[in-house]
Parts: C-alpha cells; structure tokens; sequence
C-alpha cells in the first residue's frame, strides 16, 4: 500500500490549506477510532488522507463523472456539497492509484452515508464529524459517543445532520435518512437481543 | 354523497369518545382550511370524519389487510401507527361504500403524507396536526402558518414529527421524508419563479 507521506504529498495539491489541516485532523482522529473499534488502522489512515481529494473539483466536472460513471443520478438534484464523494472514490482510483474497494467506499459515502456501512465506513465518517477542527453544536456530543460507541455517535451526527438541513428548509439525501433508520433499527435488535 | 349526520354515525361505533372529539375538531378544522385555500368543502368533511375509521382496529387484522391488499410491505417493519391510514381508506370504502378517491387517499396518506399530496390531502394531513384539541410542543407555530400558508404548515408539521421520532431514536417512514423534501423543493421552485 502507498505510505502515508506519498499520499498525503498527492492529497496536499488537490486542496486548500485549511481542507489540508482538515484532513490531518481526520486521519489522526480515524487511527484512533479505527484501533479503538478494530478497524484496519492502515487502510482507515489512507481513506482519511484521501476523503476530501476531490473537494475543490468545479460542479461541473464533478458532474460530468457523475453522468459518465452512471453513479445515482439522484445526486444531481440535491446539494454539490454531496458529490465530491462519490467522485472523490473515482478519482483516488483513477488519479493516485488506489484500488482497495473498502478504502474507496469508506471515501464514496463518507457525505451521505448508507445503508449496511462498513466499519471502515463508520470510523471515516465520525472522524470526519468529531475532528479537532470541528467546531458546531452537537460536536462535543457526538465527541463523547464517539469514545463509547461508534454507531451511537454515528446516528447522534446523522440526526444533527438531518436537523441542521431541516431548520434551513433545505432537501435531506434520501440515503441518509435510510441510514439513519438502518442505524435505529439495528441499535433495537442489538437493546433486544 | 353521504349527509354528514350518517357519517358520524358510522364513525362513532368504531373509536373512542376521545378519538370522536378529536375527529369532531378535524372536521372543523378541515371545514375551515378548504374554505380558505379552495379544496372541495364536502370531501374534506367526509374525508375529515371518516380519517381515524380504522384506528382501533387490532395490529392482528390491520397487518392482514396490509398483506392481503398488498399496500406497501415496508408498513409492516415500521410503527404499527401509520396502519390505521391505508386501512382505513380500505375499510371506508368496504364498510361505509365511500368510492370518492380523493377521499379514500387523503385518509390513506393522512399519517405518512406521500410525494405529490393534493390540496385535499394536505388540507386533512394538517388539520389532524392542529384542531383544537392538539396540545403539543410546535403546534401553535404550525396553526399560525396554516392561516397564510398551507404548504409551509404541512412542511413545518412534517419537520416537527420527523424531529420527535429522532429525539426517541425512532425509524421515519421513508415516505414521510420523501415528503418534505418534495415539499421543501417545490417550495423553492415557487420562490424562484
């Protein structure tokens, strides 16, 4: 696998310089989440590294890959915010050569989330949520699930996520309120069982 | 049509005299908000008084009907709450021989709301929200936005039911979010234009 100081050189010219202390910020807090949960601690680093990579792409591009690759046509009529995901899984793959498919789909829904998440995909997505950098209501929340329970911390950063939209009127990505209800569900036949 | 004293009738041997009072005040309220906002005044009082039709009949035989009708299975995995809605639309036709449509699907979706709800729909989904013997946290601001607006009353009633079933940890039915955010787009549609 690419070490850390070869991706995070290709990571460094595709964004600004606050998205890079961003993405710092992430991949030291996925380490942490991924040996504290059991996750692979390597690949939680390199996806970390590379969530953001398409970030500052234009819409345009972005949504020229969406169309190309027929990824969820969906995407397009919802927020840009959510694209450079998906497109980011493409085009770590296609531009810096990562070909591990559980690094990349912790890259594809770290924005939206889905429906049966890896753990890999877990610890990402939170760790991009709870980073240091991160300053919002609810954060320090979700910082303390965090040191608990993984997908408690998980559902509490959806739920501020789904509120947040809901207060500006704003539309909510279909999969991410089916990970939220994917999420609820499971946590009752866990409390059940 | 069926007279309105009929109606009553048939309605008050199947649910409580709690749940009468309550479907008394929909139907005043539903009287009001089709005046206001141009639904048909007649099929919002039947659709009003015949809503809460099927709200105490056992989960055994509303489950029954739901597999045996073949309305959407996913019902079944969330809040036996919403069954009374599509059963009851069922049974109105079946026992009371109401055949109006617009009738039958405003109580089918007065629990839910569904994406493209019409005038009807929306004028019962929010006076079951707001007749007078509603007492919940929310329910003001939404009377106040059903005086000018009935689209904004609808979305507002929405975000509350959707953020009450979070706070509890609970599953919202997808057609519930599929609602606001077609509500929320369209009314981004109309401040645009």
């Amino acid at each position: 696998m690419m070490d850390r100081e070869q991706a995070l050189l290709l990571v460094k010219e595709q964004i600004t310089e606050h998205r890079y202390t961003h993405t710092l910020g992430v991949t030291d807090t996925a380490i942490t989440l991924a040996k504290r949960y059991g996750a692979d601690v390597k690949k939680a680093e390199m996806a970390a590294i590379f969530h953001d990579y398409a970030k500052f792409r234009s819409k345009e591009e972005m949504a020229a890959i969406i169309r190309q690759q027929k990824m969820d046509p969906q995407l397009l009529s919802f927020n840009s915010e959510l694209w450079h995901a998906p497109v980011g899984a493409y085009l770590v793959h296609k531009e810096a050569g990562i070909e591990d498919e559980e690094i990349l789909d912790a890259i594809r829904y770290h924005t939206s989330g889905r429906v049966g998440m890896t753990l890999l995909e877990k610890v990402i997505y939170v760790a991009d949520y709870i980073e240091p950098g991160r300053h919002f209501p609810g954060v320090e929340e979700v910082r303390e699930l965090a040191e608990e329970d993984l997908d408690k911390a998980l559902i509490q950063s959806l739920k501020n996520t789904i509120q947040f939209l809901m207060k500006r009127d704003q539309p909510v990505f279909p999969d991410t309120f089916h990970t939220y209800n994917n999420l609820v569900s499971s946590q009752k036949e866990k409390e059940m069982s």
